[in-house]
């Protein structure tokens, strides 16, 4: 593998920012592959001396030069993080300067403040938005559905509950989710107890194929996966979505990330945290 | 609010990476208030236009000039995105074209990259493990460990949910709880149950005040609740912790992010998802 290069992911704390850089920007490469290696927590000296010696190691190895994405707070860690042998592109470095002298202000230098627990008011959002999620997964208590902030509706297996654990974790927002059974299709109505929260309703299909896809690892060869009834069950879903004004998305190609925030988005959700 | 500045957040796609971006910034800076606006889904030059107007309209309301975050993976939308009256950092700007450089390699300017679904497999990895952590929540099947990754025990309220959700949503580990209740607690030893998955333990604790206030939130003025019983079952576990040798964190003041990278690291798991 002459063309496989070492990425290390460098973070003074939990990595998770680093990553997301290093994912953004290495997915718009299609050719190379990368060997990527995270390394959280480096908030010492004698722990970016560490990482250095593990950069120069993969560069003696590697055909490539390593690549050391990073998001060093500290001036002086980052500047020790510097390693001739490497490409070391730093997140903060390049826009922290801007900043400062657009706000006319330092900036802090403080470590971890990106996920750490700054509020306990936007804490406790997120706490209470992931039990409703739970509390409201799978159509339990659907006459408690008040509080909630949106209610997914979809055949079993459209990704609803994934895309709720997801709004309540990223964005605090209360997502209830209620499955639309062969024993609601057939009629094109919704199911009665939907009918208060019509407004809060947002509706997900999936492509029969995908759908018969996953139905077939948890059920193999059963009616409930076989392709005629998810096309029957998906077919009648949408025309209940398009007979009753509901909005809805295909989740077949989309990721959790792209169907949460499309939802928040069209659905003009309040956020509770940021 | 003299001080209060706009801040735009710009994605061709969900905007949850130029969220994180501008988050990880701003809260850099303890003075200035912020307002953000997330725009996300901006793909099309027409798109682009009607921004630059909310940032000129925003630069004409406010004392001080917005600054705009992007994420723009298309050269011509960032081009056109350039508003005089505010400070614009965009993201791939900044790093797209040293990495080009080092790569020798053109990126492929493909929008939505960062959180499509590239890789089924990595979906179903992803599926599979909230699958997991939903039914081995709260010492739900607890015979039936043998398929997790790492299991988190603590008191009731310590934590122990939401972390198993998110390190299933962002890494694809399979994380189950189990709660030591007050039953299981005064000989300092472990439920029978969890022995032969010692290997696999990874304890949290908290603090007895927060603890309390938590509980209370759910329970008020009860035994549960209590700030005597909270320090009584703390200790406890920490003891159970101590003497078996199960590495543990304390949740009180970490974030969900802080407490699953910890656990990752310490753990040594294997994300299955990147």
């Amino acid at each position: 593998m002459p063309n496989r290069r070492t990425v290390f992911i460098v973070s003074d704390r939990t990595g998770i920012t680093a990553e997301m850089l290093a994912h953004s920007l290495l997915t718009q490469f299609e050719g190379p592959e990368f060997k990527r290696v995270t390394l959280p927590f480096i908030d010492t000296p004698e722990k970016v001396l560490q990482v250095n010696e593990q950069v120069r190691a993969a560069a003696k190895k590697d055909a490539e030069r390593p690549i050391v994405f990073s998001t060093l707070v500290d001036d002086d860690l980052r500047g020790a993080l510097k390693v001739d042998c490497a490409l070391c592109l730093d997140f903060f470095e390049a826009f922290i300067s801007p900043l400062e002298q657009e706000l006319n202000h330092k900036s802090s230098h403080t470590m971890g403040k990106t996920h750490s627990v700054n509020n306990f008011g936007e804490y406790n959002a997120r706490i209470e938005a992931i039990n409703f999620a739970l509390a409201h997964d799978d159509g339990i208590k659907p006459k408690d559905l008040d509080a909630a902030d949106v209610i997914l509706v979809g055949v079993s297996r459209s990704g609803k509950t994934p895309t709720c654990l997801y709004m309540a974790l990223q964005y605090g927002i209360k997502a209830a989710n209620y499955p639309l059974i062969p024993e609601d299709l057939g009629e094109v109505k919704l199911p009665a107890v939907l009918a208060p929260y019509r407004h809060k309703l947002f509706g997900l299909t999936i492509g029969p194929d995908r759908l018969a896809a996953i139905r077939n690892q948890r059920k193999p060869n059963s009616k409930y996966a076989s392709l005629d009834n998810c096309r029957f069950e998906t077919a009648e879903v949408e025309a209940i979505f398009r007979k009753e004004g509901i909005p809805y998305l295909d989740t077949t190609a989309k990721s959790i990330e792209e169907l949460s925030s499309t939802i928040l988005h069209r659905a003009s959700l309040q956020r509770r945290i940021f």
